[in-house]
């Protein structure tokens, strides 16, 4: 993804273990690692295995041992780049967690979650059955499955695999009491009575814990002051409570890295691709340029965006129209098919600007000869001549090469949350969902991964659980295909992908099955 | 849409052939009208019976005379609000217009485009006939129907209804030369010879054209400097250039707008619905909360989206957090569900800020206890407490009531723009394009109003050309209702629509037989 910061970054590496290359140290940090570079938790690598899996000659496809199990018999498969990095900068996680009540009394948030982890890691203790899941009637179960794709060195991406799902429960944990309510509309103002709505005694305890649960005024069950009701009030869902709490997380995992990055050494940034199964649906958070897909009896649902500087060319162009000095003079927010030269300047040359989908001719002046915001197609479009990606999290201290001009304020760290309803409809054993990172989805299409998951998973002993495994594996190996003379082939002869390889096959059964 | 204005601006009449009321000049201007109030001139009305059609109690539906026909057949129909204003403030213009080559020679843009009228206005004879249309294999000749609904004043919808075709017609002038040579790839730069293509002695002519139509370097015929070929170029297709043609016209229209408001009367500001027919495509312009449907074979297909405080939330609290002075320290950009009171200070309420479209608890400050720029559902959001439409022509004067704060920084005047391939698809006599103002989607859905024209055409002799006259003026009835003891009623016992409506009903198979 990055270009220019490349001779800046790719050299140095202090050994296997070590941060990686970074774009804030040139030549390494001396401040210590929050968490050494490993691969998932999940698969279970010796410090040996890991060392191993960084062959980029080799390539071998690593995958979850049929003696680990990951919730809902989740399939994963990865793979190693072709040399484009020292290190594999996708990270995985996988976990099940239960957010329990915060103990009355603490009524302002905290950085530690009141969070037990229930995932079946690292003993492969399966689960997937609700008795197993709830511990008690007032706690809140959620699925978690992420991936990460590193960029400038794989520090971002490691503290990402380690921490997101803990700020996802943190920002849960706030509103728990009203998600754990089905007939409870959310207050607007916690200390307030609901509105437009029959109570329950249930309801009504629990909008009385809701309201004291962060510092609201009035003490658990004293009477609150009845609000003036005279002006609309927006309803507020509880899904787009999910939604909120996943946007703010995402925000909190960025504002995070950026602060540490005082202490440790967290190179570079990642994209982050989220799924949370959470009350019979399924939240699918994106931010970069990784893709989920849903398999349903053969047809294919997309179930994210990628953002990139192409995707995301109005919002960029629009940011740095209204904040100019975000280009240092260096740059500018119009784009053009190509490089303008100096001795086009009076001719008129095809261009676009933040509010136009369309191109247009104008007449090429001297502050054209500036390089464009956005520059470059397909996988080669650039931001600043940086970078190919517009979300994700880090990369507080990248530049523009050889200059003080910072991507970051160009990078929004906002997933675009989506929402699938799980349990509105029966799946089959052979209904997935697909989370790849772009080493998969640069070179098989949507349809070529349907053909290729729906015909592999149809000649597997269906009561197989390490199927979803299988099918993540041979995906990968589609994908980085086998070497030849010239490099890695795929099918037809086409060119496999020299990227880091991540892949999970999640079934949608199970979902079913815990409603 | 006009709420905190309205008392500053709804009073003041100089007479029905006045200017309308306008947040401008409250009571009146001295300044001239560019033009005088009408009905759209197609109608073909006396000054009588425009004065008859502002009857607010009878609220008489206008259509098109038998007599009378609009390109394709079209079908036309308008009724008045019930009140909110003394003039019917929407618009509407419909024309088929030839754009000329520019004479040799003049190789700068002027505000003259070389167009002639070719529509059957207002001697009611009809058009349709290939041969008819274009009269010399240079010219370039489109459809153009178009809606404007004003606001705060007929001046603004009034002047675009008049102009804004033209704008449209220059831009196209500019390219016409390229979009009439289907092989040629749009030259990256004019004076240059294209890339990646085998030009035909055709293609090669019209280029050579091309790159002196604006001012290039190269003289016609010269040999121009070859361009070095060693970086990639983007391609752009010739449906972008139309795409960006209507978007810069929009721009210039509002522009002009602005320009001549120095010398004329041109009171508030207006939405833009703009559709134009084009070598085998429709194109549909959307500034506004108009709305355009397809209707084909009894489906729907939607092809325009509406721009409003709800709908472009985002962008709006983006541009108010990168630009708070715009905001007049009176209003935030955070959303809350509802105003906040000052009691609720140390609360936790909802709220949404430009990243996020779920929702989150905050704890509420000082600084929230300012008005949200986004308030209010539905028909009732209003950006700073003002305007219920984000997108459109004009309103460059107006302000927040009683403040200096301006709204026109968070209107935008540039349309979506989405393409119809309508060469690419049989079309029965039953199959057309609605455009509707607000007036009409207000109160009828896409579905009701799909079962109304198709039902409606089915019971018409399928060769009466008024059929699509009759079908509209069907629509407006249904969405006006009739005046009963407590206003105006539709089917079950629903509110009609106070508001101004207009609607067109334009066949589709007409584009068919262009082809």
């Amino acid at each position: 993804m990055l270009t220019r910061v490349k001779s800046a970054v790719a050299n140095f590496m202090g050994g296997m273990m070590a941060g990686g290359s970074n774009g804030d140290h040139p030549g390494g940090s001396d401040l210590p690692l929050k968490y050494p570079y490993s691969r998932p938790e999940f698969l279970g690598l010796s410090p040996d295995e890991v060392e191993c899996s960084a062959d980029h000659i080799a390539r071998p496809i690593l995958i979850l041992k049929e003696t680990k199990r990951l919730p809902w018999s989740t399939g994963y498969a990865e793979v190693i780049n072709a040399g484009k990095s020292t290190l594999n900068e996708d990270q995985a996680c996988c976990e099940v967690l239960v957010v329990k009540r915060r103990p009355p009394g603490t009524s302002t948030p905290n950085r530690t979650p009141m969070t037990r982890r229930r995932s079946s890691l690292p003993n492969g203790e399966g689960l997937g059955l609700r008795e197993n899941l709830q511990d008690t009637s007032e706690d809140l179960t959620f699925h978690y499955w992420a991936l990460f794709d590193g960029h400038a060195g794989s520090g971002a991406a490691v503290m990402a695999s380690h921490l997101l799902h803990h700020h996802i429960a943190l920002h849960l944990q706030e509103v728990m009491e009203i998600l754990c309510t089905p007939s409870l509309v959310p207050p607007t103002c916690l200390g307030e009575e609901p509105i437009n709505h029959h109570l329950t005694p249930t309801s009504q305890r629990a909008l009385t814990r809701a309201a004291s649960l962060r510092g609201a005024a009035g003490a658990p069950g004293s009477p609150s002051t009845p609000p003036t009701r005279f002006f609309t009030e927006k309803k507020v869902s509880h899904e787009s409570l999910v939604i909120g709490a996943i946007e703010n997380a995402f925000k909190d995992m960025d504002v995070q890295i950026e602060k540490e990055k005082a202490v440790y050494n967290i190179s570079g940034g990642c994209t982050a691709l989220v799924v949370i199964y959470l009350l019979g649906k399924l939240y699918v958070g994106n931010a970069g340029d990784s893709r989920a897909i849903i398999i349903r009896a053969g047809e294919v649902i997309p179930v994210s965006t990628e953002f990139t500087p192409e995707s995301e060319r109005q919002r960029l162009q629009f940011l740095a129209y209204m904040q100019p000095h975000l280009l240092g003079n260096e740059f500018t927010h119009l784009e053009f098919p190509r490089r303008v030269q100096r001795k086009e300047v009076g001719k008129r040359m095809l261009y676009r600007d933040f509010t136009m989908s369309g191109w247009a001719y104008k007449t090429i002046e001297d502050d054209d000869l500036k390089f464009p915001l956005i520059y470059g197609e397909g996988k080669k479009a650039r931001v600043l001549a940086t970078i190919g990606v517009t979300r994700g999290l880090g990369d507080h201290n990248l530049k523009v090469h050889d200059s003080n001009i910072y991507i970051k304020p160009f990078l929004s760290c906002c997933p675009e949350v989506r929402v699938y309803q799980l349990g509105q409809c029966e799946h089959g054993a052979d209904d997935v969902l697909v989370l790849g990172t772009d080493g998969l989805w640069d070179v098989l299409s949507n349809q070529e991964v349907t053909e290729a998951v729906t015909c592999f998973l149809a000649n597997c002993d269906p009561d197989d659980q390490h199927r979803y495994t299988m099918a993540a594996q041979d995906l990968v190996m589609r994908a980085r295909g086998v070497l030849k003379d010239r490099g890695w082939r795929i099918t037809n002869d086409r060119l496999g992908s020299g990227d880091d390889i991540s892949v999970y096959i999640i079934p949608l059964m199970y979902g079913n099955k815990q409603n």
